[in-house]
């Protein structure tokens, strides 16, 4: 396994590569990995001949007041990990390789960006997409390993690529929960022992909401069933929203259509000082 | 020669030739070709072995009162030029083609895009940006060729493709004139015979700029001799902006500086309904 931290290098390694024939794939990451990482890196040894994973924690998409200087690091954990898992080569940049200082150009997808989690996060998916759409033009890969957990950077990235007529594949992967329920994410280790027990009700709430849906029950009112879960709870400091959205272009659902069977239940709520996202694609 | 319309379908061209060791040539254009995109067709033609020209007058860089709709077109003439000139592929998309419905993705290359012509043209550069963007990506050249008569484009291009790690290498290529010094633009056409005689006013006022700062005087003092000519002519019928600047940020230049020794001289002025640019780049 390599670890290269140009990003010159890394362009003419996979150029090479790619000219001899060989599927590229690309797991970008902000280390600390975690089993849904693992998950990421096994679809890509699968489906593709070489796997490269990038481990940058991108300074663009935090906001003056996020958790990016404390946000977890561990190289050498990662490092092993990787290699363990037949990783071929870590691209792991300084920020200061990746933007130079007078870095002006941004991505952005519209109206997308604004709803869900870009609105308590104003310019996250604008340092999402940048970074993304900089990783593919270094590294071309032929495709791209997201997970789901980050539902809405998903959506995101796909309508950035399909509308700017990127030329990767970007391949969704299954949320990975512990035994409780919780979705995987490398903030979990912020959580308290006593807030990391009671988490799950994140997505207790949303299967709740699910389960009202299904029943026929009006989506406002499964939406409020699921809510007060979340306000009962002592540790939920703070719901950001709780929203049931078209999966594919994120607008409001406000009944469900036959012609849309597919529904995202999406929230974040701040646990303690963590903020906590999941969701869930059902189908109606 | 052959026209492609279709963006698949360039797609796999190119990359066959590609794989194939071609170098591929691109130079975008909104059609009507001149003498301007002919030298930077030759200039392709020269340094590549394939050189492909797209012709699509881009609706997202037009203002809602601009001249999308009367933008001069003629398809059939430029199609003859391009083969006499020995292009080898003309991609040639409806906007349809180009832009989804719920087109939603754009790149800016902000504070640039602000000053000189885009503080008259708000998202005339977001438009150029996404839309060389999506050209890069469908027939991902080697090179691509740009006229420096649209210098601000020319220096924000440059800026998107270092800053996003774009794997393209932008060509500047001179200016081409009139043997009265009018700079080629598809947007000549418009100029009633009166206007076209008295419009190299332009041109003969960046010279006298030039000339006033190789001499010595301030660029403020410069500057007000060149407008001063403008404003003495009664074609002008306003300008938009007469300026000094940095010719790699576009940040104003209030005095020479002997450690950044070149020096952009741009303007725009209306000349009656036409809105005519210009600019030269100088050393001191």
């Amino acid at each position: 396994m390599q670890v290269i931290k140009r990003k010159k290098e890394i362009n003419s390694i996979v150029k090479k590569l790619r000219k001899d024939g060989k599927k590229i794939g690309l797991v970008p990451t902000m280390g600390f990995l975690h089993e849904g990482h693992i998950s990421l890196i096994e679809k890509s040894k699968k489906q593709c001949d070489i796997t490269v994973i990038s481990i940058f924690v991108n300074p663009v998409q935090f906001g003056p007041d996020e958790d990016f200087a404390r946000y977890p690091r561990d190289f050498e954990r990662d490092r092993m990990l990787a290699a363990e898992k037949g990783v071929d080569i870590i691209f792991y940049p300084e920020p200061s390789e990746m933007y130079a200082e007078n870095h002006l150009s941004y991505v952005k997808v519209e109206k997308m960006e604004k709803v869900m989690c870009g609105k308590f996060r104003p310019g996250h998916f604008r340092g999402v997409c940048t970074v993304v759409l900089k990783l593919f033009n270094i590294i071309s890969p032929d495709k791209a390993f997201f997970g789901m957990k980050d539902f809405q950077q998903l959506a995101i990235l796909k309508k950035m690529v399909s509308d700017l007529d990127i030329d990767v594949q970007v391949v969704e992967c299954e949320t990975i929960r512990e035994p409780d329920g919780l979705a995987l994410s490398s903030r979990n280790v912020y959580l308290k022992p006593e807030e990391r027990k009671n988490a799950n009700v994140l997505y207790r709430a949303i299967n709740i909401a699910e389960n009202e849906i299904k029943k026929g029950n009006s989506i406002t009112a499964s939406k409020n069933k699921a809510v007060k879960m979340l306000k009962d709870c002592a540790f939920v400091k703070k719901i950001d929203y709780f929203d049931i959205r078209d999966p594919e272009d994120l607008k409001t659902v406000k009944k469900p259509d036959s012609k849309k069977p597919k529904i995202l239940i999406a929230s974040a709520i701040w646990f303690g000082k963590t903020r906590l996202i999941d969701n869930k694609v059902i189908e109606v």
